[in-house]
């Protein structure tokens, strides 16, 4: 080890400090998503902002028309033969509903032995804590860092990352990198360190289908009016292929490319459907006929209705034809899969497939492209060592089926290749309530963040 | 006329006492499906009672260990030479959801020239309350009714009529009655009169699917969990038969019967589309292919979707395949469809298609079957004589696309022939937001009512 060692031992000697301090960070309920959370979300940007001051970065705050503000923070002062490494993270939430499920309250964070229960602690507040509590312990601790630094840290990562992505050409010259970290990510399994060299891409569309000017009574028209819950069933049932498991909207796998063998033969596919089916209850199904689970969710697009709500649900019955039916769709993209395209194409087959007397509202929102990157990169091989040394195991390479809209634009832009990390597990629930974090990776993220700038600087 | 003329003019005589009582009538919010209103349906009952022992009916309150307690009121001194007639009201009332379309609150009555706008205004507490102030008008005029009365008030129409069935067969002897008329049905058209010979039957079930313990992240578990959104909307959307508009689920015509043409030579048919489009903003095309609208809704039964609910639906996005999906589904039923075979049917098509990795809990309420009267029947004859007269305009013979379930079983253990009556017409919004019935209504209600029994008498 060079003159940057740092270790979770540095993150234990000061434990409680450390903890207390990333509760204060989960207190602020930055949920971009939902408008009458707005002063929340600006405060939290404001905490990170304050948060990398002290530590000695200089800060800018960007702000845009569009919506939050980035916090753009860097440390440049390594030297010229040194790599510039841009890490990227995000401080807004998702919305905690259904409230009703959470055991604690979502914004007061509860800590029950390893683990710390809020939204956000872990995606992606606990990621972001501890790559912005390792860079203030070098800075504290030797007065500089062995590589120049870029932090990049958005609050607006849950609702398609709009103002970052509006200024990113303008700000492409501060964003210029060698290297990019997307800390957002984990592992499949405790333990088993996994660098991811890909996601996949999003696009995500509303539906609002209206058969009449008020709710109906099911009786006296019923076989009369186009019930709107029917065209909403009728419509999303018609984007799947039964058989297969395919989506069967036409077109959609058009600019889908295989990945070449090399690529996946680095990839560790493997699945302990027993602990699936023991932690979240679920029995995989909702794949394409024959595909393995990981195959499905790592190399195949996804067509998933997040949510769908007409008419009546409450206590009882309501024999009731609802006046307007909704549904909120999200797709997930694989590489070569153009958003724009995608967007425009199942927005098209919603609104050309649309019963007579029906009136059908498509709202779409920015989506993101996937992301891969080769397992021979040095950011990769940087990652992987730092990993394997911190947890004392080797590193997998793995793939993930989520979506961090920017990362793509964000990679071509500062001119890095990008390598997706963290300290993420499955059950850590996040988008869902009881979403948690654990001190244990707080810690090694820490120690982490720090052995792999110092690679770098190798 | 005979002794007992009875017109609009008595209640216009009296308008602002019966419009301020009736205003006390639909303040109680007697929503009989939640189980928050309990204390206010009981309320409503003793309202009702007191209102029938105050106007000199004898009055019995029965209660059953399965719901809410029905109104029995009776005046039987007219002698044996007198018809005996049953009229059936209910004082429930639907729920409100959606509170936010209501222009004013539904249990706070307004009044707004002819019209009153409340959670009940027409069904069924308008209907029940110009019945209620017709007897009592007689009684205190002349002492006396034309024929002996059974009123049967119920607190369940709207959630099943659990109590009143239950009742049927212990009561039956009161209940023995020569006519029955239930008065919850109306015109399609304003100042067209027009006497109901049928109801559709129904049934409802609500269905349940469960995919994972919590809500999952839709790129985490996209391609391996089973979206119990989808399973729900690709069962539903199964159930129907998008090239002939009929319902799919196989066995579900299978009893049904074609009605002869002499009754349906009596039906009039004619729908005037403009007003349907300009009053509820829809256009025709729920029904089978090739039926004229009211033909859809009168001969044909249906399958609705009451409500759909799963997953995130709110202001923005969350990427999420949620834990639970849930639906409300009921079906029309025509003549000689069985209520509970048609309901073990429909559940039984939706638990065998239902997908691995889905659990389906489908809970069913018990249904009603559909009911026809002949046109030349005494009972139908006197109401249209009655309605004819009042209106001042022949009246016409329709059916009615919706239901009330106890109907059938009414008319079997009175032992009487039924017709349904009333003063509804379908842009009262009964069961939707700002429900609304008009003081012109419940006067010509008032004294279709007295001219009725008096016709009936001779």
């Amino acid at each position: 080890m060079g003159k940057f060692d740092i270790s979770t031992a540095d993150f234990y000697a000061s434990k409680q400090i450390y903890v207390d301090e990333f509760l204060e960070f989960l207190k602020i309920p930055s949920v971009s998503s939902e408008p009458s959370y707005r002063d929340e979300v600006l405060k939290c940007s404001r905490w990170v902002s304050n948060f990398l001051l002290n530590a000695g970065l200089d800060v800018e705050y960007w702000e845009s028309p569009f919506g939050y503000p980035v916090v753009f923070a860097s440390w440049l002062k390594a030297g010229a033969d040194k790599p510039t490494v841009l890490i990227y993270n995000h401080y807004d939430v998702q919305p905690v509903d259904p409230l009703e499920k959470w055991t604690s309250a979502p914004f007061e964070p509860r800590v029950s032995g390893e683990n710390i229960f809020a939204r956000g602690a872990q995606d992606n507040k606990g990621q972001c804590y501890y790559v912005m509590a390792a860079v203030r312990f070098m800075l504290e601790k030797y007065g500089e860092l062995p590589v120049n630094l870029k932090l990049v840290i958005e609050g607006e990562e849950e609702t398609g990352s709009v103002a970052i992505s509006k200024l990113l050409e303008v700000k492409a010259e501060k964003l210029k990198a060698d290297h990019l970290f997307v800390v957002d990510v984990g592992f499949e399994k405790k333990d088993e360190p996994a660098i991811t060299l890909g996601l996949r891409g999003n696009i995500a569309l509303s539906l609002e289908a209206t058969g009449s000017k008020t709710d109906l009574h099911s009786g006296m028209f019923g076989g009369i009016a186009y019930n709107p819950n029917r065209a909403l069933v009728e419509l999303l049932a018609s984007a799947y292929d039964k058989r297969t498991g395919k989506i069967a909207i036409p077109g959609f796998y058009e600019d889908v490319v295989s990945p070449d063998q090399e690529f996946l033969s680095a990839l560790d596919f493997s699945l302990d459907i027993k602990t699936l089916e023991r932690e979240q209850g679920i029995r995989p199904g909702g794949g394409e006929l024959g595909a393995a689970p990981l195959e499905s969710n790592w190399l195949n697009p996804t067509l998933e209705i997040c949510g769908i709500g007409g008419g009546y649900t409450g206590p009882g019955f309501k024999t009731v034809i609802p006046a307007t039916s909704v549904a909120k769709v999200s797709c997930r993209l694989v590489p070569n899969q153009d958003p724009e395209k995608i967007t425009e194409l199942v927005a098209n087959y919603f609104r050309e497939k649309t019963p007579e007397g029906i009136k059908l509202i498509v709202t779409t929102r920015k989506g993101g492209p996937a992301v891969r990157t080769s397992v021979k990169s040095k950011v990769v091989q940087a990652a992987a060592k730092a990993f394997a040394e911190v947890n004392n195991k080797e590193c997998k390479f793995i793939l993930c089926g989520a979506s961090i809209p920017v990362v793509a634009d964000l990679a071509k832009v500062s001119g890095s290749e990008v390598v997706l990390i963290g300290y993420g597990l499955p059950d850590d629930l996040i988008h869902a309530p009881n979403e948690n974090f654990s001190i244990d990776r707080l810690a090694k993220g820490f120690a982490t963040i720090g052995r792999m700038l110092e690679i770098l600087a190798d």
